[in-house]
């Protein structure tokens, strides 16, 4: 048995309530919901972190992002949605999950994107671009070529 | 000059911090951030949602935010992130947007997503279940062949 949860899932060692499943990707109810129809996929590949997914499976697996929108919105007659990934902080299970969860208004939701803070002043921002972009030049290729 | 507010950005006709530009896309500040070094990364094709982004962006644009992901944490000594995309609802902006979001343990974000709900029962969660898999055989492709 594998000791990840989610690689557990992918491998029908652990039941869920699966609603996709492709040779990339597996995507399954959340069973502690934000709402509904809250979903998450997964994929098959262990990796942890968005950053480690291998290039050639971006495509794929946010082109069923895309669909999973698109059918959670319909399922649960949504009027949007809201996808995520939780990069360790607040990452539950080690395995990159992407959250897809169905939004309507006034769901009680719009208060985390909620209070946001200001730059004190456009040096003070100037200096987070300029770190950003610095480390944008200095970023290593995340797979050797 | 374009009505909206990103691809009047994208046009260098409003400015804006920019981290990184490339052929498909551009990821400047938000100028409410959730905390300092908060990014937002657009496509240069104005599209209002994630489903609406063509297949052919799609790896380009989430290599970008691959990358941005790794710049943010290491310029601002983050120990994760938050990627987050908005589709209509508590969407600010109409064209799509990718939020690249610094996070720290104990940040405060955590309550974001809590509380989370149950499914009542077993066949609560089924119905849902079912539902979002009719949906998606029902999908038709989002561009015509």
């Amino acid at each position: 048995m594998a000791s990840c949860l989610f690689c557990r899932i992918a491998a029908r060692e652990t039941p869920a309530s699966i609603v996709f499943e492709d040779e990339v990707s597996l995507a399954f109810l959340d069973v502690r919901p934000l709402f509904p129809g809250h979903v998450l996929l997964i994929p098959k590949l262990h990796v942890e972190t968005l950053p480690e997914l291998p290039p050639e499976l971006l495509a794929p697996v946010f082109a069923n992002a895309q669909k999973l929108c698109r059918a959670v919105e319909e399922a649960l007659g949504a009027a949007g949605t809201f996808v995520a990934v939780n990069n360790r902080v607040s990452q539950s299970v080690p395995h990159l999950h992407i959250h897809v969860v169905p939004r309507r208004h006034k769901d009680g939701l719009r208060g985390f994107f909620w209070p946001r803070s200001k730059y004190r002043d456009a040096d003070d921002a100037e200096a987070v671009r300029v770190a950003i972009e610095d480390a944008l030049f200095r970023l290593k290729p995340s797979r050797p070529a």
